[in-house]
């Protein structure tokens, strides 16, 4: 399914990284070191923004692609992959239904929480502070 | 594989989307409106970014899946999903080799630069003006 | 004092709007037009951010620079002005003390309920709901 | 005039800083420590953003307000001031006209090259790469 795309373009990043960066965009970026990658998360999250604003369903699409190709980028640059943050995303999923103790934020109980069964109730929905 | 995790995490958003603010915080965060949806992929960047400068790395997969999460609700509130940016970050893939007239920006021409086999050639990688 | 360093580059900025792109960083940015501009405040608040996580103080007081001074670029891409936003500052001290109704948001009331004497008592900071 | 507001703003913050979180927005904030006071960077940056997008030039002076009024929050938490940031400023201005071998970026050159009189030339306006 199209989904294995992450991993693939993980792949070709991981085969970019080091390369020449007068060949490669991926091995530019990255030869310029952390803060030029982490720059572009900010700067793709606030194009993001403004595309939403304007409501242009193609850029919106275009630009959580060049969100989300940035992130595999910044992962690749810490040794780690879009299977980590799958995976993770998965163990949060999994986790529903448990009364962990320790929920470390509202996102990783939202998931937990949404990822939930109606059956199963959404007991841990009533959980205060959940709205940050 | 668990990269099918998107499409999975996207339909649980899409059940929840509509339904009761206080059973699910999917619900109750597409219910707030478009600022406050948008206002999210700010801040999930701001602490990916954050959680990077501190090189943990359990903290930087959490916050990449509490942006990736969160991009999925946002594509939800516009009536789009995972799947599209996927075909996006795969048809830019499948340019690769192709010599696209309008590419509309670096990353774009990232994606098909960095795709292109090495045995291709790299000559987009000297087109000037891509470090943006 | 130093202050009115904001309202000498806000006149600056307004003397280049519409100027020569070539003659002027300020002149190209605005011609460039609001995306652009607004992308500016997305990038220098993450570079801002990226400094104070090296507390580096001296980059730190650099970026919250440039953030300042792309503010003051996007206020004139807007018909608005620094003075604009002291005044509203102003405003908020100034309502210290009030019971507004309708206050709109955290940091509005922050403003008034920090800028309050002590010996007017701190009744507004047992609001709930501060915290967002 | 009203832009002493910052100076007497960064007073009242650091007159809360270390006070009781329960009387006052400020220490609350200061006291849940760095990385919230950052957040909020990023949270007010992408506010502006919308602001700006939706046109609405109340908002937009409302929102710049915040995100300077937690500029000031976040250069107290480094022990700095709004002082340091326009003496940074103020510096950059008078550097115009001159020859600094290092400028450390886009941002600085433009306050320069911009402050500079047209009479004084635009010559540092050709220098290539400025648009970044």
């Amino acid at each position: 399914m199209t989904s294995d795309i992450l991993q693939r373009l993980g792949e070709v990043i991981a085969s970019r990284h080091g390369g020449d960066p007068d060949k490669s965009y991926v091995a530019r970026l990255l030869a310029r070191g952390e803060d030029a990658v982490l720059k572009k998360i900010g700067e793709e999250a606030t194009e993001v923004v403004m595309a939403a604003k304007d409501r242009d369903r193609a850029r919106i699409i275009a630009e959580f692609a060049d969100l989300w190709f940035h992130s595999l980028i910044a992962l690749e640059h810490f040794g780690l992959s879009a299977a980590d943050v799958l995976a993770e995303l998965g163990r949060r999923e999994g986790l529903s239904g448990l009364d962990e103790k320790a929920a470390r934020k509202d996102a990783e109980r939202a998931v937990r929480e949404d990822a939930r069964s109606p059956a199963e109730g959404g007991r841990a929905a009533s959980t205060p502070g959940r709205s940050g």
